[in-house]
């Protein structure tokens, strides 16, 4: 079995992407073979700074890499290493229905908030069905959100098989992830850079505690019970505690006396600890200036072998070779 | 100086494709350096038959060669032997906004006519802006259908130029060929394929020659003047008979007492003469199993060694690399 995740390099990683998105990617290494790419050309439909790409594509695999990626299990690469990518995506563009894009919630959203999008921005379903279907992936595990473009995938891969022959590409099964949305911000919405209510994963660690007393809380006294229900110093101390401590944690809200500074203080020790042996480990990739190229560039090396391998099958099935 | 022609692998070529792409095409070879391909990923966005795809590129360079393109001076290859020009068209894309690829004429039409078009259709101005800027091609020969396309590979051009520096890539100019549609079919109409009213270049001489005796004509007796405006025996003549001839054909119109049965027979023959050297040169291709390939080969590597030059600059540009 074959598992591919992508990851778009969009800027310092919080714990929302961590524990929703790299914490569960990085577990399927030890289920199979599991691929993971960074995806860079995706990125570029949202920004058009060249600078702050490469800037954060190198940021984001020497996180995931931190965060317990093993390049020596795992195929870890950038989109871009493999440009092999665009062509298998233009192959699918000629089975794809317009329709099928035109569909897509994330395209449709742009239109409805009166944003004109661009048209990599719209074929992007169509990038990340070839993302899939490169390298005969069996499972793609994929977020809510991106539920529907994996459905897209599907139905490429079926018309192109209808088309051009069964067997030309992989028909990739999605293993839905139902938690993703779960990690609650600063704020008790859902964590996103967006609301600006994020705590990083790594960082100085005065600024990130400092981060973690900002929680928005009640006005209850110091002397009452805390309510549990709803509670985000509870919400966030589950994700970093055992389960003894998140039941003294509770017990502590519910018999009062403790007022919530140090509750938070208590959440942004357990935080810190936490991510300790990452920050660790990625103080050791930081220190080796060629590491993160290197492990990249082996990594491309593998994956261009595997795409090569079905775009030369899908080549000749379409007569292109 | 660097021009780029693209031609469409659709099938035997007709006289009309002759004289309105193939023979300006060939003269551009005298003019500077000239790129040529044949552009099979935009054949399939309109069939899903490889079998026939493969057919019809081998037909076409082998017609393209027996025309006079001399590959020791042109760059002769098949567009899909140089893929990275999807990378650059999904680049393209980041910076094209959706109005511009709606309001394209060929796409619209799609849908004033109730088709439904794939992906591929819709993106593909995309990709011919990537075809041309992949080269930096200073000019580009195109017919009128095609020039709202050119004028989209300008935009992208400016656009991707403004959002990442200027010389990101070279803006292409139009050579606008104001004739391309002057090739008359037998009925008299524009001679295109799906009026089923062509003359192919190549052929055997018997079923070609009794192709122009079914030109339409009116009923005028054998011994009356015949009209000149708008015969089609005329229009035809022209493209193939020196002036003098041409004269002659002329004056026996206007004095009466030649058939149309006799002009149709002088017609036939001076079609015939007119591509007898390039049939020869067929005939000499064909001879040669290896010759088509190792041409295509050849201009393949030249291809991608400009392609790579190019395309090495805007990676670098846009933050890829």
């Amino acid at each position: 079995m074959r598992t591919l995740t992508g990851l778009q390099p969009s800027g310092k990683l919080h714990i929302g992407n961590y524990f929703g998105a790299m914490q569960p990617a990085v577990r399927l290494q030890d289920e199979g073979e599991a691929f993971y790419f960074i995806a860079d050309y995706h990125a570029m439909t949202s920004s058009r700074d060249a600078a702050a790409l490469r800037v954060n594509v190198r940021e984001l695999a020497t996180d995931f890499l931190a965060c317990g990626l093993d390049p020596s299990r795992a195929v870890f690469f950038r989109q871009s290493a493999v440009p092999e990518v665009n062509e298998l995506a233009w192959i699918l563009s000629t089975v794809c229905p317009m329709g099928l894009l035109e569909k897509c919630h994330s395209y449709k959203d742009k239109i409805a908030n009166g944003i004109s999008p661009n048209h990599a921005l719209f074929a992007y379903p169509a990038l990340m069905a070839a993302d899939i279907l490169l390298y005969d992936s069996n499972k793609v595990p994929v977020g809510k959100d991106q539920k529907q473009h994996l459905e897209v995938t599907r139905d490429l891969a079926v018309k192109l098989n209808e088309a051009y022959g069964e067997g030309t590409v992989v028909l990739p099964e999605p293993i839905i992830r139902e938690d993703t949305a779960l990690v609650v911000g600063l704020d008790g919405q859902k964590m996103s850079k967006s609301y600006n209510n994020t705590l990083p994963i790594f960082g100085e660690e005065k600024p990130l505690k400092k981060l973690v007393m900002k929680i928005t809380t009640d006005s209850t006294p110091v002397e009452d019970p805390k309510p549990t229900e709803g509670s985000t110093i509870l919400a966030l101390y589950k994700l970093f505690a055992s389960e003894e401590d998140y039941a003294t944690m509770v017990a502590d809200h519910e018999k009062g006396g403790c007022g919530y500074g140090d509750l938070k203080k208590r959440l942004a020790e357990a935080y810190w600890d936490y991510f300790s042996a990452m920050r660790a480990r990625r103080a050791e990739i930081l220190s080796d200036p060629g590491y993160v190229d290197a492990v990249l560039a082996a990594g491309a090396l593998r994956a261009r072998e595997e795409a090569a391998k079905v775009l030369d099958r899908v080549r000749k099935a379409v007569g292109l070779a």
